[in-house]
């Protein structure tokens, strides 16, 4: 089984001014592919410092990963701290500054001299090509050692991985693998689903594991095989046996989010949606619209901040805004918005959400936290009411899980 | 200046299944407590390994902090990779036990024999009290070296850092702070903000660094003093100085967000907004009301996701969006959906987005990335057009960071 490190550069992560999730995310690969990974380190922007770490990765990994420092400035000491930690000279590449010159002039950018920087590379290096940046990425293999380097920014870093690097990892190592697949779970605590799989827990190939995660719970089975397919018919019966207990709770596996779930099920029964945002401002329509095609079923929304354009654009009686007694954070108003939205954005559901999500309560005596969620549909209009605890943010991102959670069950009891 | 280095326990940090984020929270209280630090490890839960990683970090820095590996099981190493990389043998604290079981006793827990490794320490070792959990933290000082043992659950990491670790490394390290600033910039590149304040870049105390974000730059003044105080009076200057050169383009400074300064403008002139979002999809909407407050002067919007909702909730003129040379993603239209949203929810400014964000073109001939964002306020509407790179998300956001720079703009521009 070969090893792996990951070496962070940049004086940022050090500072704690960004979070590494590149190497998060890298980290989540390396057992896919049968790699062990019993190190990481994180260095500043420091030449030397960075080549001690570089050499002291290379004495106990297979294959070094570093993330970051290859941009055009003075601060961007990757390129360099390989070629020293490899004893390999760096080289000036043509084909990397052609394909940058070409780049700078369709972007109609000015070429600098500094910009040679990122045309140079460690003589043994192979260039990956980068489609969404400047910085090209470098596999350089060397006295048996590999080491690769990515560019640090998230849109660069993901499609590398994703692509070139995953392929050349897999042709590189691939012995035994641990390979595992994630369900996820939505309108159940952690405690439920941990009682109804708990006769599961004890099994140690493929293992399971819950976690909860705001507004839902992912369940991780994990199975260590010569390879994937044999890993995938370790885990296929115990995903079957979870399945018959948690049924339709399992929104799905693997990255599927829940709005790309709720927009695959309307897809599937032809329905369509709008929403109707009041204390998420927005939120619904972001995560929906993340998903790419959802224009077939989401047709959008009204961003409802304030009892005029909730009266107006939506039709909510004026009178009950008004009433001290129920106002807009009520299941009244939430009812109100769901059938509002759905009649003027003319789709078969309409879903609403108005809520107090703090840091002070504003809405009168509504407590922090209070949170109605509406559906109008083909049937009669519902509503739920729900307390969240937490943040601004945490009180916003759950109102739309549960909104979508709604949406889903609402769907699915159509039959 | 003392140096200090995080080594983070966990398997589950190296599989990707948690982000770090303790890590960098500590990292950045290191500058405010004037401690350098150049380096973090990262290890699994081997004993082996932790110990040649603590080795290595008691031989480059002064000051060790392990986060994580303090529980009760056979899993939690940290007690004694600490006593192996020290050379001090473990002994059993009664004071620690003694709390330990008081604190099962008040929670009507089970104890049992394996909780006694959690009454464990090197000899050297002072415990931490901790008020929200289990583990005590350690505080460890042999030959000139200290290592702080921290539990790695945030809601007990995260006090324990605030209180007693800030207090005691107060007290081993007072000598010398750094202190930073960070100013936020819209509305120009990276390359012309280094461009405007390149005579500044050589200054050593305090140094200014320019970092790029998606649609914004960043520029961190840092400065060394004997305190917090005279940091500052390094800082000013330095701020009076870059802001002549950049003017309005820094709209704010720390931690104030775009969108939350953009808010702010709004309210200390009076003026109200409203969007029209097709490509973001609600995302603008849910930044402005991720602000506190927000309602003053945000009233919401449309999601217009599909023409006919274009078309129907903001006026936009069917034959332009049926026009297979204009389309919904024109300047055309956006301008039509910033004038649109304004006139319906009454507003000062209505601001408008639309364009493709991929993966692929399904806008016609219209290609991904482009955008166009339009500005309705009490002169004449304008727009303006991108050409955004990366993935959908990247497009998105980018696009959003735009349209808010173009309000603030527009607001500025009213005098």
């Amino acid at each position: 089984m070969k090893t792996a490190e990951i070496v962070s550069v940049g004086t940022e992560l050090l500072m704690g001014q960004i979070a590494d999730t590149n190497a998060q995310y890298i980290g989540q690969v390396f057992p896919e592919l049968g790699i062990a990974h019993f190190y990481r380190q994180t260095v500043g922007d420091n030449l030397d410092r960075l080549t001690q770490s570089l050499k002291l990765a290379l004495s106990r990994s297979d294959i070094v990963i570093t993330i970051g420092g290859l941009g055009p400035t003075e601060d961007d000491i990757t390129r360099d701290g390989i070629a020293a930690a490899l004893d390999d000279p760096l080289i000036h590449d043509d084909q990397i500054a052609e394909r940058l010159r070409k780049l700078f002039a369709l972007r109609k950018f000015t070429w600098t001299e500094s910009q040679n920087r990122q045309a140079q590379r460690p003589s043994c290096a192979n260039p990956i090509d980068n489609p969404n940046g400047t910085a090209s990425g470098l596999i350089c293999q060397k006295n048996g050692k590999t080491i690769i380097a990515m560019p640090g920014p998230k849109g660069e870093f993901i499609p590398m991985v994703d692509g070139p690097v995953r392929h050349f990892l897999m042709e590189l190592c691939g012995e035994e693998v641990l390979h595992s697949r994630l369900l996820r779970i939505c309108g159940l605590g952690e405690s439920v689903v941990e009682d109804r799989v708990r006769p599961l827990l004890n099994s140690t190939n493929p293992t399971i594991a819950p976690y909860a995660k705001p507004g839902e719970v992912h369940l991780r089975i994990t199975a260590r095989a010569a390879n994937t397919e044999l890993a995938e018919a370790l885990i296929e019966p115990m995903e079957t046996r979870i399945r018959s207990v948690l049924g339709d709770a399992i929104f799905g596996a693997g990255d599927t989010t829940l709005e790309y779930a709720t927009l695959e099920l309307l897809k599937a029964r032809g329905l369509t949606v709008s929403v109707a945002e009041s204390v998420t401002g927005g939120w619904i329509g972001q995560r929906m619209t993340s998903v790419p095609g959802a224009s077939e079923v989401f047709k959008g929304g009204i961003i409802s901040y304030t009892k005029e354009v909730k009266a107006r654009e939506l039709g909510v009686d004026p009178k009950l805004l008004d009433d001290p007694k129920i106002g807009p954070v009520s299941s009244e108003v939430a009812k109100q918005m769901a059938v509002g939205v759905r009649k003027a954005f003319d789709t078969d559901f309409g879903l609403s959400v108005t809520g107090n999500a703090g840091p002070t309560s504003d809405e009168g005596d509504k407590p922090v936290g209070l949170v109605y969620i509406g559906i109008a549909g083909p049937g009669r209009p519902t509503t739920e009411e729900f307390q969240f605890r937490g943040l601004r943010e945490d009180i916003r991102y759950r109102a739309g899980q549960w909104a979508l959670t709604a949406l889903r069950r609402a769907i699915l009891n159509l039959g």
